[in-house]
């Protein structure tokens, strides 16, 4: 199903930008877990708008309400539902979006897929404010993956090419702008200021990293580690690749370079290099697991664009007014981590029946 | 589940590279389908081993036995299953493969999370075999879209770092070796040649075009063509990367370098650009859907690597014998080709219940 | 999952008897749709408690705010979430149900599967209250179905051994009690209020009866319409039994009594009797598809009954004070045309794909 | 999915009556299962043909060949497919099936449902044929729940309205007519030669316990064992109802008589009696699972019935020759163990996460 997703994890996201509200179902999730609501709320602020410099001026809430399975803020088994209240609805005039579509928006695919009757509003169901109640559902897990040893950190990779530099399995997350290196950090804020200055935007690339996982953890085929993230991580608004370890790089590599070899360390079988992200054959080989998201950039931009009138069928020019984010990659750090440590949970409480060997 | 794939056209994998076959049900294919089975033959021995100089010398017929689902050849309506019989299972002697894993392969993934019981001769259910019951599946799903006016072309885009040149939407599919430009193709040729020379492999991308499809094809969010296409081309082994339209490459643009702006061309609303692949919020626009994924070196390689004996603890050295492909790239192209006929096919026969506009 | 159902229709129902709110998202419902919420609300009440003698006389007002999947009262494609609020949460203590579980209820059961973290207010998300979303969920398919000449209708066929009489294609919805023969009406309620008298309770028999099917629907095996129902209907609390057609009482029968002999009336086939109640292979045959569900006993009687103190592991006696209802099938009627109404439109929108014949 | 069902242990079923052969793929089976092939042959053979006076004199081997998910005769993780060939295959013609369909047989909805593309040959892929691989799937379930302590045992509880005697929880299925009362069994096989000799056939039920379950099993809502039983046991051709417990008895009981009380024997906590069949709240209780199949009379008799000539439109006349059971009741036996166990095993290997108590 289209806003549903995962196998034993079921995260269920429902809303439009401009419905009564946006929210999550989460079923399946572990019965017994007391949420830190303070933590989660902090996590939740890392995604809103309207923090800093870089991002909208447009600030909102975002505070969710919780409105089943919970006793207290302790999971009771029953399905989790979290709302938050849409408080700008239907007050602007958008149908517009269904006779203009807007370029690189979903406004032109969704007119033809819903056939008019799509809620145009915001970008409807399609628009970016569908990732806080991903955040809300994401964040829980996180906290989760915390009980169990498991750590997930994004950062900022690259934006319009500036590149991070450091060990990806630092974490930036307490950070404003979540890099690893702070220079680069500021030149990427200059790119994006200098872009929202030209009415342009840019886009990046979110680097995560999860560790503390145990080797053996997903499955063969379609049911692998890479699969499970990236179908998640592909419903993240504006990410157009995905890739593990070297990824895209591994197809330039010889096999003696790209194997890892394996090594005792401590005891533990390790491998010497990571090219693999941690993951071979689907299943997780007890290394950090690496994976990068490529974000195009924000489409809304202020430049004039060439579109079409759908009623009239004739050509056009649109710019898009608004306060909009330059670059989403800073915002969407928290966004690749909440899908990550769904899908690491969703195959973490997976049943794996293997029965005890007989001497 | 692991080894089954799709919402509506559910396809479900087994079999294991030694076990007595392997095949493929495939549930919800329309009724009434007429395979041609020639065809389908011709398509799979494109992923056929043995078939030339630069892929394993080893030859299996892989011709596909039909065991229900047609009436004749044509569809019943009735889940399809189709198995190929395995004719070398059981030979050789695979238990070294527990004890010690080779490096880029799953075999110590595969031990951690089955504990020893999984069928470790020839790399048991990860094999690269099982790609033959997806070829199956995929090439009469092709057939079928073909009937619908969708043509799924894919070529070899790179080797080793050796770029291929020419159209995507052309089709390298009828050559020997799937490239658009044979000049290219024959440093590709030179190159994997070295590589077998010296006991190594490399990688390689391939891109896939898939013409014809209706704007309005997929679902918001976790649904959407990306997540589809995903999914399913990363259960294709050594694929470490997937990215549509510009991908990578468009976290490093500027918007009004990566929107595509819309005109109007013979009647009908196109893009003057196709940055986003054809792909917008999950949904087809109507342009070409393009798509690469990422192919790591084949693992196997001549050269020693750097090992660990599980049972005793210590480290060791292996260097896997046999006749493994240096680049398994050329053969994977029809099953980037099978893999996007199955995720399209899914979409495409998906319920899509829009009721008429009242007048 | 345990609170989701459906293939192409997919209903989560969320909420527990005294969380903040309880509710449903229904995903894949067709767009365009509008609901008349006037209708809805109707449909609605006649479930609500506290409306007549033979009912609790608690009152809740049950109206469902609808949160998304709407643009006015159109649906948009997007899921269709409604909520509906608790007003009486928390007030009571209810921790008592999880050291003495009221037999008949499922606290012990609960208390075994969620280990003392399950909601034990009022049921928590085992409580009839749930089936308020299934009919907000219910009611919109009933509407739905409607506009394709699909009727539903349910009436009690049975309270305590008095059984209904009359055609079970006739409506009794518009009913404060919905029976077809208000002769044998007055004697079920004559019934319940002796048993509510008594401080004890009594079961029935809902039966429903759906016409305007076209022949063809559902699939083979598990995918038939008798699978379907059942596991919905199952759904509701008390439920027991589940019967197609004749049923049991088809187990009772020779062949040439329960075979329904083929005949063409006004052009079209049908069967002389109908046995089968309209399904035969788990499809539909175009006759009324007629079927029954036994409800067992309110258990919340007020006489006592044996229980246990799961703390101390003394056995004890315990009595259910408050005000239930003595018998939940008036109630219930309207919860099993709800569950008919998701299954025959879940069926009703599954692709079906069939190529035209080749001439 | 039509022919899959299971959430954790996902049973596909696949072939027609006269397709090359039938088969199964069973995922998620625990690994390092071995299966003891002679006691699932045993097994089969109960639901085999031409056993005994009975049944049809046709004679089938029925022996399962298992193409992938073993090493050995113990499981690997790998998807376990078994098939048997069909020896029959193509012989008669069967076309006539598709112009005068067969009352009480899925001739008729079949055509409605394909349009003319099903395999009509032996009832096609609606053939009582595919409970044989249901069997083999529920078979080594069988097995592997007895590791577990837990016990499935079937009966025929009544036929032509001849009702078995004794306790259901001791085991008929050494015998060849697998009853408790062999006195009861003599008047049913009388009763099943008197139909026989009258060209007509015979309906019953079939009740089945489940020991040694432990509480807490199945999930809420549309998760319970009532839900998950019910819809694998209405794949099974010819059933009509479904009960739990006392089932629709309950429905004609007070809740004084029906609820059953709570007690402590041997420091466990039990109820006095079982009138729940050891379900509440969709959620087992402890108590041995009890439920009862309606089976409607064989279809195919001589007797002459009426039917429809499709083509012309014309009513028509029809006997159906042949060998067939004159009642299914007693091969039935083995398949609702089997059913039983699949929907057993799929609960017991699903997620179940709780977080141990704080202390």
């Amino acid at each position: 199903m289209s806003s549903s997703i995962g196998e034993n994890l079921r995260l269920s996201i429902f809303g439009q930008s401009h419905s009564p509200a946006i929210g999550m179902t989460m079923e399946g999730f572990p019965a017994g877990f007391s949420i830190d609501m303070d933590r989660l709320d902090r996590f939740l602020q890392r995604r809103a708008p309207g923090r800093n410099a870089w991002s909208t001026p447009r600030r909102e809430a975002d505070a969710p309400e919780f409105l089943s399975g919970l006793v207290g803020n302790t999971t009771c088994g029953a399905p989790l539902t979290a709302i938050i209240r849409n408080t700008n609805t239907r007050s602007a005039d958008y149908e517009l979006l269904k006779t203009v579509p807007r370029p690189g928006h979903a406004d032109y695919a969704a007119e033809a897929r819903f056939r008019g009757y799509q809620d145009a509003a915001g970008g409807g169901h399609f628009s970016g404010r569908l990732t806080a109640p991903l955040c809300v559902a994401g964040g829980i897990c996180l906290q989760y993956l915390e009980t169990r040893g498991i750590r997930i950190r994004a950062h900022i990779a690259e934006i319009g090419g500036i590149r991070d530099e450091g060990d990806p399995l630092e974490s930036a997350a307490e950070k404003d702008f979540p890099v690893l290196s702070d220079e680069r950090g500021e030149e990427m804020k200059a790119l994006i200021a200098a872009c929202r200055a030209e009415g342009d935007s840019v886009g990046g690339i979110v680097e995560c990293a999860v560790t503390g996982l145990p080797a053996g953890l997903g499955e063969p085929m379609f049911g692998g580690m890479e699969n499970r993230i990236a179908q998640i991580v592909f419903g993240i608004p504006a990410v157009k690749g995905v890739e593990f370890g070297d990824g895209f790089g591994a197809a330039r590599a010889r096999g003696s370079e790209n194997n890892d070899g394996y090594a005792i360390r401590e005891g533990r079988v390790v491998t010497e290099t990571n090219h693999a992200g941690g993951i071979l054959g689907g299943i997780t080989n007890g290394m950090p697991l690496i994976f990068r998201a490529a974000f195009k950039p924000t489409p809304s931009i202020a430049k004039p664009q060439r579109s079409v009138n759908l009623k009239t069928g004739e050509e056009t020019e649109l710019s898009v007014p608004g306060r909009h984010d330059p670059c989403v990659v800073p915002r969407a750090v928290p966004c690749v981590e909440a899908a990550a440590a769904l899908a690491v949970t969703d195959a973490l409480i997976a049943p794996c029946p293997i029965l005890p060997k007989q001497v």
